[in-house]
């Protein structure tokens, strides 16, 4: 059984403040990230990959902002659905937060 | 922008004591899973389905069973992922849980 057990995996940092841990199958792919070293004065520059994308919030506050759109403040148990392609970014706006992403396809450039 | 606020979506009885809130793209949806009238002392009967998942556990423990493989105690940050057509099952051990359950392709048949 492919098993992630949170305590006994370390984390990956990814930048300074965002670390993420991550399962997946073939097509599907599931990343809790954690922030921390918020609240956040400014969003983070907006991204765009081809993969579908959905994020739970599961724990702290962010500003979501998708280009073009109003942002949208999320809490834990707030969900968000982002299309391929789509610019989006993020504000941290408590000290830490949570991020449950996960795509389809699987986010190859997140495995080494 | 397509958000589900928590507090402000209806949760969509599933069976007694599992409700469910869900979001999707065009071929990835994530489920919010609350679950009560918990502990269980039986697993749920095994089930399957040609999506591929992945489930995170936001809240409680469970015991995750896959068929012929050893059951697993999963508790909150614990992440498991399910191959396609894999008959698997879980067991509530505590008196509520959250579950965040992923698929590829989107579940049809929970989308009225």
């Amino acid at each position: 059984m492919k098993v992630l057990k949170y305590a006994e995996t370390p984390a990956i940092p990814v930048a300074p403040g965002v670390e993420r841990r991550f399962i997946y199958t073939d097509h599907l792919m599931t990343v809790v990230v954690d922030l921390t070293e918020g609240p956040k004065e400014t969003p983070d520059p907006f991204h765009a990959h081809p993969h579908e994308q959905t994020t739970y919030v599961a724990a702290g506050e962010v500003l979501f902002l998708m280009e073009g759109e109003t942002p949208c403040r999320l809490k834990a148990g707030d969900m968000v659905a982002i299309p391929a392609d789509k610019p989006h970014a993020i504000q941290l706006l408590t000290e830490t937060a949570r991020l449950i992403d996960n795509f389809t396809p699987v986010r190859e450039d997140f495995i080494r």
